[in-house]
């Protein structure tokens, strides 16, 4: 295994960071923000989620958002559908790709979603079958993958087999989520390493949490096997309200600085994709939670 | 090469952390701060600077700080010491330990002490004499080791020159310094094998500013070399928000997370340090900038 000559960067801001930021983002800055990203030359691009506005009031207006953003030739937009009314609204949208959401911890799927791991996949199962039929791609997200803020440890074998389940049902590909940013590198390397053998390198994507600081080095641990693809969100959106402590995501800025400084080509314009994260972050009144959006912003200033 | 069992940090908070804070810290702060952290468990302290109070306000009460903290048996409280003067007045404090500061770039040399590399270490010569005669020891830094704010790239060679030059004069360690915190994991492995290379990997220490998020990714890469001394500052001090260009200091905090997380020891107890981080922090009005103290905060409260 060797580090891949390029990441592809799937961009979470627009769904997993503003759905975790308190404030509610108005529609023509959630749609103005999708834009800029692709103009950034971002691919994949969360555009939101189709789950009941009474539980996540800030994704309330996806269907607006999908039907007023520049869809560009060769990105994709895919949103979070946790049930089946959600994928056939999605559908109605005109969505090319969904995804689904997952625990490796028991005590987390019970508290964020009030049933087991085990029932959490056979609710999923009708929404993969639809996504097929329908020819739309299905990513699956598995969280606590580092562990749990309920139960603590998770152990990789959980990991590994909710990983693989998601697989056999249809996804084409996991992000490994780390939702409440406690890995470090050998941990996160050697977890990762677990579910690639299984499930593929390719089919491996990674998703931590930036709340101890560590997920860029978890990202660089990582890329030692050959994994390809990782989530980051613009200006470190977000955090999770479920998950006590939790803090934003790995800001997007930060992971291209450092690939375009290693070297690994990610088709990203840093400098654009910095003004993107400064425009959503001014809507929201604070300043964007990326070192390198605060440092061009303090040399351009 | 193999990454080593335990890291040595030196904690650099009292002096490169606060003489690039804003404000001036009362000297019962800064007492409070160098006891908090010699109780965490850190063995070197950077304390204070001899320098022109007209140029750093913010070090003018170094030998009150020397008189009134608690000197704990097994911890080295060095200062900076830019010339004999400095030395002198050192000496007079009764320190075991000081340090002297050269650029590996000719034009921050210029600007910021107005002379050549070359003539700055001609300066030193005669502070390494007298220190090797009093038997106090003498650390070199070298600055903008990957890159510089005024001429761009800095080659590697001038950094292994000055190291080098550093090592012969009598300095028993070489602190490399990533000034603006422009480095990602690759350029700084192979700057720091280069150096370490000819003066010794364990006389090579790393010194690493997280302007651009990177300096925990570039620490790690380093590791691998086998490297088992770094800087960092508690509380990332350094790193003010409100003054252009600012760069802090990599946290201690996320230093020490990472490192109790790879099974690498420090020594240090996080809790107790990241209750020192923040008291500081609250003595200069805001939180720390470490995501590790922020998220223990969080979990507390």
């Amino acid at each position: 295994m060797a580090r891949p000559p390029s990441v592809r960067i799937v961009e979470v801001g627009p769904r997993d960071g503003l759905q975790n930021e308190p404030g509610v983002v108005p529609l023509a800055a959630k749609v103005a923000l999708i834009n800029a990203l692709a103009e950034a030359g971002l691919t994949m691009i969360e555009s939101g989620s189709f789950v009941s506005p009474k539980w996540v009031p800030q994704m309330a207006d996806t269907a607006q958002v999908l039907a007023e953003i520049d869809r560009r030739d060769g990105v994709r937009y895919p949103v979070l559908t946790p049930n089946l009314k959600g994928l056939e609204l999605a559908l109605a949208s005109g969505v090319e790709e969904v995804a689904v959401f997952a625990a490796a911890s028991e005590a987390f799927s019970q508290k964020n979603i009030n049933c087991t791991i085990a029932e959490s996949l056979e609710r999923f199962a009708p929404v993969l079958d639809l996504a097929k039929a329908q020819g739309v791609a299905v990513r699956g997200y598995v969280s606590c993958v580092l562990g749990c803020p309920y139960q603590g440890e998770v152990p990789v074998a959980k990991v590994v087999e909710v990983s693989e389940r998601l697989i056999a049902m249809g996804c084409y590909e996991v992000s490994l989520g780390d939702t409440i940013g406690v890995g470090t590198p050998d941990k996160a390397k050697a977890m990762a390493q677990a579910v690639a053998g299984v499930i593929g390198v390719e089919r491996t994507a990674l998703h931590f949490h930036d709340t101890y600081g560590q997920a860029l080095a978890n990202v660089l641990a990582c890329l030692e096997l050959g994994i390809a693809t990782v989530d980051a969100a613009a200006a470190g959106l977000g955090g999770c309200p479920y998950a006590k402590g939790a803090s934003g995501n790995l800001a997007t800025e930060d992971l291209v600085y450092m690939l375009d400084g290693l070297g690994v080509d990610t088709g990203v314009d840093l400098d654009a994709l910095a003004r993107a994260g400064r425009a959503i972050t001014a809507a929201l009144s604070r300043t964007p939670a990326s070192k390198v959006a605060q440092a061009l912003a303090a040399k351009a200033g």
